[in-house]
């Protein structure tokens, strides 16, 4: 008599024999981004980029008004895919060709879509690993950001049989000449650095240097969930106590993106006119978060490079490694033997512009 | 010498012989909704339903912009209320002819009114029943919301007389020909079902389905009273630790609409285009949460109706239960004996629109 | 090989040999305002003050809209201060001649500059007193907060000589016909005093009233850290529990200013129509607030007195305390022997504006 009707894709999430390459899967709920985002926003991470914090000095270099921090573009794009591509996931394996395509403003709305892009079944036959590219878009149409992301992925039904293997082509590392599209024409005459925070521009920086971003954020239980509730993100390991008790932990982890903002919000010690990501080559969570953790943070310049046809920004490769209570006086980060330090949960390998 | 002047009535509440059949009680602090507070709420619930996330998706379909969501509209209404008339209440009883008559959109200013519609003196004479009809308008005065309610509330003169007691004929149920004023014609044909989340439309639910919605929710000190603040809702119990340390359960309640909250945003999963509450039949809150609590939550179609004069969109009759520490796969809701399972903290029973 | 770059002033912050009388410093970070900052602040304080909370009421008495919360304004001019003047501080001595000069609507920007208006170094050599006037403007460049403020800094290189001792002449106390700048003329046939929630205006109180503000606010950590993170207040006690777990108080301290916030909220219990502060006279903290402990507040009024060429609005002075754990109906303040009570933690002195 009483019938419980077929549950809806994005409620239970796909597993790895749904994935079908070639597929593309329009993720629900677009997203308005307002003023209130970017309070919640600041609220949760204190961000001091001058660019992203006043309208005023947004326009004055250009922008038509302050855009919405690039780590919370991603957070949204990728929060939209978590109920069709995550949900069922074991790890998430890594990034490629991530890159910020068009600034994004309070007032537009984001919406993602993933292509399937490849898939390989694990020798185990009980999992695999899917590969998407997922793009976020505004209301337009016009994409804001652009990455692939491959995950390993449970699979439920074992009778069925393996796919055929593709795995898709993908650079190693963004070129610099592909970076840009998401800054527009600086105007540096009327770039106040001592608002900005520093007089250091991009000509100041040397490959090899490292800086302290010498203060540390503990992460409370509501902060972590609220940001992950901000970005409609519904992976479950981050809200349900009365389950995790019962799993590996025992504890609520916290979403990666959380301490990825953490960090990029600290790296304002010493990098104070970084102000736009350009775009990513990776980021490992070494090790998981929890409500507690005091997180550091330090980067390393890794490169520089001119962005193509313009003389007005270039860009700096950044490792930043966050570290959790433990000061990074010391920038612990790889050890002799190649492996991460105790301590890391973050190492992250990106593009960010400042003024030339 | 010193003098300590009259507390002002929003300050101590009014006691049961304060409340006179036929007056109005204008509540104080009128509240202009913002994207700000729909940001905060989804960083506390986040709500997926796309008409209320997105504008694009809301004008898509036929609104404006995207409406407030109708729970936190209920908060706002509700919440001016609590220094007037149930500061002093000991329980909240009941609902009746409970509709949303308007939409809100940011921008608009909300702000209550309620006439007492009865009042009953208990036989204990130490406290008694008042009945009220609140009202919420907007800025041009429209109702947007507008129900009946019953508390029970402490009599603080004990030597005055009982007052004549007054019980107001209500509806014992709301008729679903009386719903559907808040909500705008539907352009159907562009009302895109994968953004949504769900292709599943009026027609696809019968009476009896359940639907269980899988997530759980745990609550945090912080997040309950950001919540119960935002919403200028000033019952003592939800934020002093202090007093309620001395307190029956030493510990803060959580407000009985933060549950609401929960269990309606966790219902997505499962019922992604019921983007819209018609109206109430009534919400027992059978046990009290508190912080640390999981919150899980499922439904049951308790029954189908046309709306009157409209092809676009059907309503559903849906009672929700919220039920903490306990997953929802086995529907726990009423015992044999007609008692509640336990750790059913919320017992809904409320109509919900959607496409047909 | 590797070098470590020179760490920016705002990363490392100014000792006391780094200020110069006559040197302005102009602080970094500008910050736009908006609905999103005023969601987020009523989350964490609830303020019931109908000429902030309603676009609509303060249309009806002469506002364009709603103007930003006063304690708010002063958060964001004081934060951007912290990295410059603060952050090798070990006390905040004073403030004086404290006036807002104009109000602030969302979508202002809010810049801050602070003058070295003394400075005298302490007998012991290793530290001294700074004097700053701090001015927070708008994107117009007008003023919109100013104040002199004193506080103690280390001194870095003890080998340094003592800098000439300068002290600025301020005033003991700012007279109530400096105040009011930012009061608009109010249109008083119209102020709704149902809606604001009290009818007592300016003529109603007298000076010795005591008002017991009635309800209490437990403070968590989320709480407090969301809040100092929403005024870019990088001050390190307030977020790091991995490096205050080896400090004195073994625990994250609660920015001052919060409880400046929380006992202000609670202050509309009496003062429903006090709904601007015309300017301060001092605010003690007079012991550290900490996760966990629940505020209290009352308020005596000290003076009454005419705002300046105006018949619309008067100003009171209050002393307001605000006490942890314990309830404040016998108004708990300063001792017989002159010292403050246990469990005081704030001790403000101020200028409110009432309508006659």
């Amino acid at each position: 008599m009483t019938q419980t009707p077929k549950i809806d894709r994005t409620v239970t999430g796909n597993y790895f024999e749904d994935f079908k390459v070639g597929e593309e899967i329009v993720h629900p709920t677009p997203r308005t981004v307002t003023v209130g985002d970017v309070s919640v926003y600041t609220a949760l991470y204190s961000g001091r980029f001058a660019v992203q914090s006043s309208d005023a000095f947004a326009q004055s270099i250009g922008y038509p008004r302050s855009p919405i921090d690039d780590t919370l573009v991603f957070h949204f794009v990728i929060g939209k895919t978590v109920p069709d591509v995550s949900r069922n996931a074991i790890a998430n394996l890594g990034y490629a060709e991530f890159r910020f395509l068009a600034p994004v403003y309070p007032g537009d709305t984001i919406a993602s879509t993933s292509e399937v892009i490849g898939v390989k079944q694990n020798s185990s036959g009980k999992n695999g690993t899917v590969y998407v590219r997922t793009t976020g878009r505004n209301q337009k149409g016009e994409p804001v950001l652009s990455f692939a992301r491959w995950v390993m992925v449970v699979k439920k039904n074992l009778d069925l049989p393996a796919p055929e293997t593709v795995i898709p082509e993908l650079d190693k590392e963004i070129s610099p000449d592909t970076l840009g599209k998401a800054l527009p024409p600086l105007k540096l005459t009327v770039y106040d650095y001592a608002l900005a925070g520093s007089p250091r521009r991009w000509g100041d920086y040397a490959v090899g240097d490292k800086i302290n971003h010498v203060d540390g954020q503990t992460i409370e239980e509501a902060e972590h969930q609220m940001a992950t509730r901000l970005y409609q993100n519904t992976a479950r390991v981050h809200f349900n106590q009365h389950r995790e008790s019962q799993e590996r932990f025992g504890r609520r982890l916290v979403y990666g993106g959380h301490i990825i903002s953490i960090a990029r919000s600290l790296s304002f010690n010493g990098l104070a006119n970084a102000f736009h990501i350009l775009g990513l080559n990776g980021a490992r969570h070494a090790a998981p978060s929890f409500a507690g953790d005091t997180i550091y943070a330090w980067s390393e310049v890794l490169d520089k490079a001119e962005l193509p046809g313009r003389s007005d920004a270039g860009a700096l490769r950044l490792r930043t490694f966050a570290v959790k209570d433990r000061d990074c006086a010391d920038f612990p980060g790889v050890k002799e033997d190649g492996k991460l330090e105790d301590g890391v949960v973050l190492d992250m390998d990106y593009w960010v512009a400042l003024p030339r």
